[in-house]
């Protein structure tokens, strides 16, 4: 349209569309068409300001790749992916949380009892808990796919000196829910400040900590997938995680144990020779 | 924060920011966050969503290149582009209009009366104007950046049949501020639709058609630069121009005359065996 102005751009776009749109995708288009104008209406962007905007997606775009995902991370650092997980949670199921930037796929089975741990220094950390609907049904033929970094604050995908799956493995529930595993109890860290997301948190006085924790993601047949996080009621960063993710029912309480109350049955068992730690995380689906 | 909510997260990302924080930039990123936040909260944007948003923003960065700028095509068919050349136009000045995805950078300076149309088929185009102000005092020593698409449609960044610079070049302006230049005559042609903004297109039904155009950058000391087009007035796309370019005072006619009638002090002069067409497009700046 010619007579096209800054108010009425948002209905011409909109007038665009074809007949045959999908109308869940026509409802999406016009929601950001119309908060992004509003966007550039409000602030008067200059060229300049949105070149720079430009610039900043690209840099993304080119730092992105299978083991990193600037964009999840972006959506992380502006509140937008923990948004998402808000609006979609069930008040009776257990919160979302983010997904974070550096989940890989393919991770490999690990049996009940497992140790994810190895030959890293730090604490023992035996996490188990309950696949369970909200009335405390188990869940059985639930699979957990867990992943955290090593004590030196890195994810596999981000450090040469990892096996690629270093830290990450898959279990399947059986018919009491149940899963337990061990790994070294994880460590506070930093996500990365070396590319364009580094460079808004270095621009506003935003520090770049999340608090420890675990990442969870849950399936199950007739359930809704949960991806969540597990954290130490004692972490320092609860209160400021720079991505949003910490929700009060995440929240749990590491207890501690002398090493000669190590249970049986874990690939450990016989071997701690430490205090070690526990924590019962349960994981409450919601139906489909 | 732990208690954080969907109605509390963007106070808690205002909240992170440091005391430091430019004003603008604070501004800028307030209005982001608060347009972001408010489209999931409209939407109930899902998981699946989000990631399916995701993967468009990395594909457009992976098809994005020092020749390919996604990003640029994707504010411009949002009509995001278009609101920020409306919000920064002056009344008193040339408007602008979308720079486009294809520009590049490094065009050879070409003389006045210059030829860009060379071998190719097609109408000669003699373009010409005044870079002046409102007032008309014509403004000396401007630099006017102009390219085009071959008559095939394409840009020489798209096109490997093409010189680099082929349909590029800049010109300055002696004391009078006249440019003159002759061309192919422009032809109507599509976006790209082989990337996630054809996807898009094709989604919402929406056709990839520009009305045909000469593309302008105009700069000179003490003005606002001037990223602008000019169209001609029989264009069958003028009224839905796939990324809403098109402006009144951008639509001129191209009138047709003799080809004995061509001008002397043209590359072109004597060579002319054709009706050729000529446009007259003043370039009006505004002080900075």
């Amino acid at each position: 349209m010619r007579t096209i102005t800054k108010d009425t751009i948002t209905d011409v776009f909109m007038g665009y569309f074809g007949p045959d749109t999908d109308p869940r995708l026509r409802e999406i288009m016009q929601s950001l068409a119309h908060h992004l104008h509003a966007f550039v209406r409000e602030t008067g962007l200059t060229h300049a300001e949105w070149e720079k905007g430009i610039e900043f997606l690209e840099w993304a775009g080119r730092i992105s790749g299978p083991e990193r995902h600037e964009f999840v991370l972006l959506s992380d650092v502006l509140g937008v992916s923990s948004l998402v997980d808000m609006v979609n949670s069930r008040p009776e199921g257990t919160s979302s949380s983010v997904l974070g930037p550096f989940h890989i796929s393919g991770a490999p089975a690990i049996a009940y009892g497992s140790d994810l741990k190895r030959h890293y220094d730090g604490p023992v950390l035996l996490a188990e808990g309950t696949v369970r609907r909200s009335d405390g049904t188990p869940i059985a033929g639930a699979t957990i796919n867990v992943w955290q970094t090593a004590p030196n604050g890195l994810y596999a995908s981000q450090d040469p000196e990892q096996d690629t799956y270093s830290f990450h493995g898959i279990q399947t529930t059986g018919a009491d829910g149940r899963y337990a595993f061990t790994t070294v109890k994880p460590v506070s860290y930093t996500v990365p400040t070396d590319g364009p997301v580094g460079e808004i948190l270095n621009a506003t006085g935003r520090h770049p900590w999340r608090p420890s924790h675990l990442h969870y993601i849950v399936k199950a047949d007739g359930y809704r997938s949960l991806v969540t996080e597990v954290f130490p009621d004692d972490d320092p960063y609860l209160d400021e995680d720079t991505v949003f993710g910490v929700r009060d029912d995440l929240v749990m309480t590491y207890t501690e144990h002398p090493a000669d109350t190590f249970p049986d049955g874990f690939e450990l068992s016989g071997k701690v020779t430490e205090p070690y730690l526990r924590v019962d995380f349960d994981l409450v689906l919601t139906p489909e």
